[in-house]
């Protein structure tokens, strides 16, 4: 029996999705810029993608582009804006995703000033932090919605209540939301996803923009989009479109299934003294736990349950310690007895009690 | 019965290739930064279908990168050299693809110089000016083996050996070679490519870059490549995989096919005393006969022939007179009625003869 609880890292995509996705390969395999029959077949199961994407995300559909993931998406928004405006200084947070982090380190090199956010044990920011860093050059805040690590929500009206009263542009990775909870792309200025985080296949993601933001596109060329060239993935797009659609119906049951498996879990964990929970109790996903029984490394842990798979964190710091942890000033033997179990729509009952099972032998014998 | 001799804007997916792929949507779906078996699992396909390209290109698989399309592969090689490297001059030719000019354009806004060199009424370079046009602070050339409009061949050989002689960096965009004829990516130094433009899906490419060259990564974060960021799209990575395997079996059936076609309807349309053929007689790849017939524009054409999927060039330059034409220095009615006949592994001799019967039916009216 292989068990999958490692959502976070990717899903599988939805067998719907696939099924509507297929006929985009050599049925309708059009190039959407091309003028016939195939290309305007491509270009009109584009267009109904984006209402299905942007109907998730509260948005038009106007404001919708798209790339090959997240890591596209952020570099393009970050980027993207500091080549268009002069000023040369980002706020963003310690527990953000490499793609941010990294991002903004390539900045730094080139002189940009780059002020990270410290965040409390429970993983959250703190506001005033964030009013006191602002200065007159402060061009954009960087803040993810939801943590990969923790599943940590952060207070994203209030962040950008902050940013419209500095005039300054908020970008919100929202790559561990969309799809999974309801997400507002209005209240930023740039919003960021990706599909195969919400049941839709590795190489596409998005971008919300809000109108009259300005970016310089990463990608130059044959212009598909004002603001990233290159042929539209049009299977990607037409299946995260479908992804949209399944999510729009599902994410109050995909929640309340997930609260199920994540309250049962926990309370079982209580049972050993040596369990602790990262992240807050309460404004978390309820798709995640991460944490730890002090007895055990992640490592040994990880290797004991066989067939099942979880994980120590991002799967792109795989075998790394945990930065997210580490700025929740986590000590040294919670960073290596931290493990990320996270679970999705395809989770069972049976799935959730087996590795509970199987998790209680190993920590019988340590 | 609906045509499509548009395989230069993007060719069906091979049903092999998407009977491949398919099992890495949601069976083998891991993400292969992960370290449990659903990563390992994924990690394999990918590290399977790099050994298929890289034979494809006579390349060793270490050399081989992944992108989300030939569009990602070239901006990433141009602006990469030029991040790391202090020289600021490049030299490209007039007849590349906007994915190259709209690039260099980025950069000489930047204060990077940029030569474009001539073509010939053929489409050719001249390999004098390439030399002449040389200086100390000359980084790279960067000449596409297959033009997308024309099929002309350029001298990679020929050219390769001035890079070398100079000590300049040849990037070669490859996007309508490979998979189509040999291509030998060792005598470049950084080779582009598409899977969409060789019967693999639409939102992957790829780069061959030559040990030793370095490349300043264009997407930051989770460092899944050296050189980009980002997820591994492994469906997509599989399938170009699958389809470069494909490839290197009937790359010499392909060309014989084509060879057929193209010959039989140019020897047909020569029947007609308007009829012009724009590109080098012979070094041109057999998938394509662009020209036209004086008699009529190509836009009245191309609609009168309804189900027939042909074009007046590049599928992201629809609409626009041809850059390419315009340099090969087509006059304004050779420009205006300049058609794009593109066809593939999947077409058949049915449909060309069909084609030509609809053609002359339109012909013979005008």
């Amino acid at each position: 029996m292989n068990i999958y609880l490692d959502y976070f890292a990717t899903t599988p995509t939805d067998p719907e999705v696939v099924e509507t996705m297929l006929h985009y390969f050599n049925k309708f395999f059009g190039n959407p810029s091309s003028l016939h029959r195939y290309g305007t077949q491509a270009k009109r199961a584009v267009e109904i993608a984006t209402k299905r994407i942007a109907k998730l995300l509260n948005a038009n559909p106007k404001n919708i582009f798209y790339t090959s993931g997240a890591t596209e998406s952020i570099n393009t928004a970050i980027k993207g804006l500091a080549e268009i405006y002069p000023k040369n200084h980002f706020i963003s947070v310690k527990t953000e995703h490499s793609a941010v982090l990294n991002t903004l380190s390539a900045l730094a090199k080139k002189g940009y000033k780059i002020t990270l956010l410290d965040v409390d044990e429970n993983g959250l920011i703190d506001l005033q932090q964030l009013k006191d860093s602002i200065t007159p050059q402060t061009l954009a805040v960087i803040i993810m919605l939801v943590n990969n690590e923790t599943g940590v929500i952060q207070d994203i009206d209030a962040i950008s209540g902050v940013c419209k009263q500095h005039n300054i542009y908020f970008i919100c990775d929202a790559t561990q939301a969309v799809g999974k909870i309801p997400v507002d792309a209005t209240k930023t200025d740039i919003l960021c996803f990706s599909g195969h985080k919400f049941y839709a296949p590795k190489g596409v993601g998005g971008l919300y923009i809000k109108p009259g933001i300005k970016i310089s596109p990463l990608l130059n060329g044959g212009e598909q989009q004002p603001i990233r060239s290159g042929t539209l993935n049009v299977p990607g797009i037409v299946a995260m479109g479908k992804a949209a659609q399944i999510a729009s119906q599902k994410i109050p049951d995909d929640i309340q299934k997930a609260k199920l498996f994540q309250s049962w879990l926990e309370n079982k964990f209580r049972e050993f003294d040596d369990f602790f929970l990262n992240g807050h109790p309460i404004k978390r996903v309820p798709y995640v736990i991460n944490g730890g029984f002090l007895r055990i490394q992640a490592k040994d842990l990880i290797a004991r349950l066989q067939n099942i798979a979880i994980s120590t964190g991002s799967a792109c710091g795989s075998g790394k310690l945990s930065h997210v942890l580490q700025a929740m000033h986590k000590n040294d033997k919670q960073l290596r007895s931290s493990v990320r179990i996270t679970f999705g729509r395809f989770t069972t009952i049976q799935e959730i009690e087996y590795f509970y099972y199987k998790l209680q032998e190993v920590l019988r014998k340590f």
